[in-house]
């Protein structure tokens, strides 16, 4: 068995006139690691890949069972014994000096002819220079892999989507319980909402989608965003823990838990009136991200249907980022991002998008508009994750969407 | 007013023979950028420091307020603005060649003499190897500056010691919670654990950590393990969300928030009567932590002290890591580690540590024996969190030891 993205790994080297992938990382939490160990937890370790197969690298006998799921996978071991790590280490040579002479093992073992290799992953900058210095040594011109690696994790295994959908379930389910909480708080004194004799924070309500993302063995790296009133309308704040909600305001809720993979999923409540302003906002936004899901398809441009949504919200007066660079009011970020093992991955919603920035059939992307008015302290965003299919898109957050969570 | 560590900087890289510093990151979480940022929220960003200070470079407008905050700690700012993004983004210039124009202001606007710069962060590896040819167009050589960083990143401030003290405070009562939940626990039909009407699961207790921490804006960006019986047996397994925790059974509770900084804590309760063997172990577990804890202070290697938890063990017959490398059972991993920016960092408890490994004073370290038997079915691991003082320790992690919650 070979490692499943053998071939497309193939066409990206030859379009980059690279011999091998070399991914050097600091952990399988590495997103350029990842693919090819899955959900195994390794600590410092290197991937050697081309065409013809890959090769993992591990720093530690303690791991060797964690390396031999790996290796079910498909990918070749290149154990500390292989590389004679005890004897590098009685030694005394360096760290950098140890890693280049295990990634030298791993060059052999794999066959990389001289030539041209693409490196990725995040390993410390230094480390990285070190072994540009070993590579070349060796008869290897070391140049950037970075957008190979983004191309080749673009495409998604069945294994990733089911991952990816897995963590979008208990979003699902972490939303609902969140919006049954609003649902039963009651409104005190200075619009203050109680849930039983406590008062509703962000805390609180951060700890609800903690306790789900915590049932289903999921993580939350990123954190998230519950943001309050004039929280939500900055666009970037994650929300004060003390700070206590309130009825009439609106509340962003942005969950970005992770499995192996990322999921994403954002909604705007509101419990109690909320103000005229807020829920028109809420109305364009719903169809800003409606009409935008109906238009996702392959061939289609992020780009395009952002400008579409700049128009949209241009023509009701809003300020928009396309024509007001900079602007903190409006429509201020992009239509949406891919999503994996990192948050932001390919295919770019940008105007100058990395590679190819049309939808292929298989992509995993979030479609999520926003509005905000910081000065009347109110933010809207709805945000879905979708995987792009033959004729339209798969949704993977299906939600209401609506501002009052009693009508959940 | 200049950055905190110049000094330090200074004499560093006085050291290394180099210029400068530069750190590559590809956001704030960077345990690199971190120290010169605080709590500031960015994306890529990099930065150029020395003894006469340091500057930061951000890559969006979006961003000028974090950046501003930045700025109050004493470190220069160089925007977009300042190095042209918007044109040459309109010139269709690479996100590498972006990047090094950016880098080449920092560096002039810093007055970097040609020379040595060590370089630090973890920015995509094609990036680092893009940068190091810029570098060396300007009369630069970039070294690794992976040690210099680590150093600079040892000696805390006083803020940061007392982020880390705040962490571990939150740490210390998501303990005070899961063993009140224990405590209160009962045991019904198989030894299960149940809490009301629903069974006391791995992730349950997650959860109630989790809770804690939400409330007080800690994440948990490397999870946490819960690991009853054959699950701690292991040393390094974070537990299965829906296995049901037993009584008569070990369950080792490792929690790592991190604020800024991570703390660290581990405890293994038992509820119920516990096997005579693993109450012998706890005892073993608990007087090596206690004679290591009294043994720390500046001057003392780390090595030392696991050297001399390895005999303890040994004389009451377990396998233990220097004697027996590779050893699944027994005592197999280090007593300890410095916390900080990173979960594991300096001082280092290895035989052959990075830079010098005797603890000084403000040094913030784990000491955590661990005694296994997988075949068992039971761990035990206690860990706190000190940081090092002129004549010992001070105890960021004040809590019982005791196998029995109901003893807390």
């Amino acid at each position: 068995m070979t490692w499943p993205r053998s071939e497309l790994l193939a066409a990206l080297l030859a379009e980059e006139e690279a011999e091998a992938l070399v991914v050097l990382a600091g952990s399988s939490r590495d997103p350029d690691l990842a693919p090819f160990v899955g959900g195994a937890r390794l600590g410092e370790a290197c991937v050697v890949a081309h065409g013809g197969g890959a090769w993992l690298v591990y720093f530690t006998s303690m791991e060797r069972e964690e390396a031999a799921r790996v290796e079910v996978g498909g990918v070749g071991l290149v154990s500390p014994a292989d590389f004679g790590l005890e004897t590098l280490r009685r030694e005394g040579k360096t760290y950098e000096e140890i890693l280049a002479a295990a990634v030298k093992v791993a060059l052999d073992r794999a066959g990389v002819a001289p030539g041209r290799v693409a490196l990725a992953g995040r390993p410390a900058a230094g480390i990285a220079v070190a072994m540009a210095g070993t590579f070349e040594e060796g008869g290897w011109k070391p140049v950037s892999g970075r957008g190979l690696m983004l191309a080749l994790r673009r495409t998604k295994t069945t294994g990733e989507v089911e991952d990816t959908a897995s963590a979008a379930r208990a979003t699902v389910e972490a939303f609902e319980r969140v919006s049954r909480v609003l649902a039963d708080s009651s409104v005190r004194e200075r619009e203050e909402l109680w849930l039983g004799e406590e008062r509703l924070t962000v805390a609180r309500v951060k700890a609800l989608a903690a306790q789900v993302f915590a049932r289903h063995g999921l993580e939350q790296p990123e954190s998230c965003i519950v943001a309050p009133g004039e929280e939500g309308a900055t666009g970037h704040s994650t929300g004060t823990p003390q700070r206590v909600l309130r009825a009439g305001e609106s509340v962003v809720v942005d969950l970005f838990p992770r499995g192996l993979l990322f999921a994403d999923c954002t909604r705007t409540f509101c419990v109690g009136e909320a103000p005229e302003a807020l829920v028109r906002a809420h109305g364009l936004v719903l169809e800003a991200l409606e009409s935008s899901l109906d238009a996702v398809r392959p061939g289609v441009r992020g780009w395009t249907l952002h400008e579409r949504v700049c128009r949209l919200f241009e023509n009701e007066g809003f300020a928009v980022s396309d024509r007001n660079p900079g602007t903190q009011t409006g429509y201020f970020h992009l239509l949406g991002h891919g999503v994996g093992y990192e948050l932001h991955e390919l295919p770019s919603f940008r105007k100058t998008g990395q590679g190819t920035d049309e939808f292929v059939a298989g992509d995993v992307v979030t479609i999520e508009p926003g509005l905000y008015d910081p000065e009347a302290g109110w933010g809207v965003r709805l945000e879905d994750l979708v995987v792009v299919t033959q004729d339209g898109v798969t949704n993977l957050t299906p939600l209401p969407y609506d501002l009052d969570p009693r009508a959940w």
